[in-house]
């Protein structure tokens, strides 16, 4: 790969997820070449993803360039490419735009989707970890009401107006509150032709509440809301199978044509690592240092990091405040490292946690005080609005969180780029081998 | 088609353009049921597409939910489907949902790129008539930068640096002005390894002068201001061919990976018109009452339309003021048709024409009073933000436009969905055959 030699020694960040861009954000220029590696030419502000999938806020909204990041840094290089395999012995990392050598090499790299090795969900059913997968789910549910319209078969219609969500995470039952609310205040202005009485938002949780890292009184007040909201919460439901057409617990068939699968996380490190360095999940175990165990150079942080201690056994949890934390420390230790100072271990400071249900409708626990309801909801809104990266984001966000408060509204409804089914892409790509002849 | 039965004599409108729209608009619920077929669920503002192409605003700035503006509205039905062919015997449409009937017919239908039969130019060129296209052309400005930063090969980076658009009408020259910002302000902080001297953005125009459409001084300032910009105006320039890689013009060759056409629009009405009803351009030849010739309850609106007259022998300009006109005006008289009054003529108001070349520089030509440079660039700001549909897309692209200007900046920089050039939609075609085959 082109990048330029340099005096300095070379930290490579693969990921400018939240911990990779604490990092480099946390390294002052002229200390380490920094270069960071990713697919996307953003950062995207995950914990929104929701609001995108729900016609609330724009993609553009919750992204922010990466090389903008950068712009100020010098001797600071970002390439968009994904590393395939890491080679610890020659220090090199391999992409899919050639091999970068690395002096130190920092895997911040998050986590994807996991079906849990179900073929069938992960061919029918939605996820929602990135943008494109955002953007995705918006049309599809907005495809799936104009489709409703045109069939007079009632069965067929139910199942392309039904909604299911599954798991009953911050993810889920943000999902789930916000779909009611489109289907409370938005869709039967948009279809006065169906009755809605017939659309089920459903939000399906295998453990026997939701929110199960949050205390008793979150879980049992947020299912409150969302059954205010008309969400039918099914605890201790598992999902078997989904065919497109119709879910399958172990104890009921659901028709419905929308699953959102937000019942699960595990990691995709890059291939070369020793099995005795994976932990549960594919996530790689790391010392307090964030250290990879048993690779000298080689560093994880956020999602991709197990760090087991006493009090986090499985490792830290996998949202954004400890990978900004442990962005943010190993920043600090790298940079003592080149005075010659001793590392500190990381500690993690649990800032809270919170989810929002709807208009007015939020939990939230920070330490030491609970809340839920309307304070919950305008910390919810304060805490988001500050932490999105980006003057302009915050502010366009921002008016339009009001105008859709005050209007009961979300302007981008928008089916942009149409959302194929497994069963469509897999049509045309029979039709494609016509055109692959010419 | 699903669309329920009424006493209400049918109007069955094909396109939410700014024809379609406008007509709909003016229709008061109670009179006649309406229909309104679209491809997309959503009302496009056209003019400020090159925006979302150079990174200054987002898809859904400029695009308007249809289904919010019908939802006050009772009779008033939209249904997102694509018209196919008209059986004016039978008073029907054939549609990709099935068939619908009318009682009368308006094709606002609106125009296409026109590559004139040249293949190679259609299958390597960028058009930008739709959301989908402009995204197209943000994703592949950026993904070639990217991939520039990648090569040693220095005519290999050249050609991917170089941006080439074709058309000097007002898309063109705003494209133009727009490209040349990115490469005045943006790109050469985002990619500090890349030298942009070796960029050239370049308008090629076969007549002898951008913005023939208006007077020779607005031609001249134009230019002008784009020389300013460090755009190179090549004027009576033909393209003849284009790989993908280099473009051949009848004496030169451009190395350019990047060619947007924007000079030239044809019609694509739907099958069953007599070739007598067809004009120049594939534009349907109507009445002074936007009456298609020889069929009595089809009617054609905007760029679908060719009203020919003394003054506009060739029909009006395709631009957005002549559809909004006839749309009102149609709208009009179908109103006074059921009170038995007589219909009126179209008369086209020129309310002027415009194009911005860049920060404070435009052309503008009002009846009466024509300006350039910072007035003309603030008509311009003002005029498009009064046109724009929906209270919040103001405000955004306001906001937007604000912290642009100041901050000498466009934070949409994102490549959101990669694009995939031809070639490479082969090479994936080809692949797909082993994946449809499983």
């Amino acid at each position: 790969m082109n990048v330029p030699n340099s005096n300095l020694k070379r930290i490579v960040i693969v990921g400018g997820g939240f911990g990779g861009l604490q990092l480099a954000k946390n390294l002052p220029a002229g200390k380490y070449q920094v270069v960071m590696i990713d697919r996307q030419n953003y950062h995207c502000f995950q914990p929104l993803l929701y609001q995108v999938a729900t016609a609330g806020l724009e993609a553009g909204n919750i992204a922010f360039p990466l090389r903008k990041i950068f712009q100020t840094k010098e001797g600071f290089y970002f390439r968009m490419t994904e590393v395939k395999e890491v080679d610890a012995e020659q220090k090199k990392v391999m992409t899919t735009i050639g091999d970068l050598s690395y002096d130190i090499l920092v895997l911040a790299t998050g986590s994807a989707t996991n079906f849990f090795g179900n073929k069938s969900l992960e061919q029918h059913s939605m996820s929602m970890k990135t943008i494109v997968e955002a953007l995705n789910i918006r049309s599809l549910l907005l495809q799936n009401f104009e489709k409703a319209l045109l069939t007079d078969d009632l069965k067929e219609r139910q199942s392309l107006m039904n909604v299911v969500i599954v798991g009953g995470g911050p993810t889920g039952v943000e999902l789930a509150g916000a779909v009611s609310e489109l289907k409370k205040h938005i869709l039967p202005r948009d279809y006065p032709d169906l009755d809605f009485r017939w659309m089920d938002v459903k939000l399906l949780e295998a453990g026997d509440r939701v929110l199960s890292g949050m205390a008793d009184v979150s879980s049992q007040k947020a299912e409150k809301y969302l059954k205010k909201l008309g969400v039918q919460v099914m605890t201790k439901t598992m999902v078997k199978d989904f065919d497109g057409k119709s879910i399958t617990t172990e104890s009921s068939t659901i028709p419905a044509q929308t699953l959102i699968w937000a019942a699960g996380v595990h990691c995709e490190p890059p291939k070369g690592f020793a099995p005795s360095a994976i932990a549960k999940g594919n996530r790689l175990a790391v010392d307090e240092f964030n250290r990879v165990k048993g690779y000298d150079h080689v560093y994880a942080i956020g999602d991709a990091a197990q760090m087991s201690n006493e009090k986090y056994p499985q490792g830290h949890p996998m949202v954004a405040q400890p990978a900004i934390q442990q962005g943010r420390t190993l920043a600090k230790n790298l940079l003592r490292e080149l005075k010659g100072k001793e590392w500190r271990p990381f500690k993690y400071i649990d800032l809270g946690t919170m989810a929002t249900i709807g208009r007015t409708k939020a939990v939230s626990e920070l330490p030491g005080w609970k809340s839920q309801g309307a304070i919950a909801w305008l910390i919810w809104i304060f805490v988001h609005l500050m932490a999105l990266v980006g003057f302009r984001n915050r502010l366009v966000v921002f008016i339009t969180w009001t105008y859709n408060f005050i209007n009961y509204n979300r302007d981008i409804r928008l089916i942009i780029r149409p959302f194929r089914s497994f069963e469509e892409r897999k049509v045309a790509f029979a039709k494609a081998k016509e055109v692959a002849a010419e």
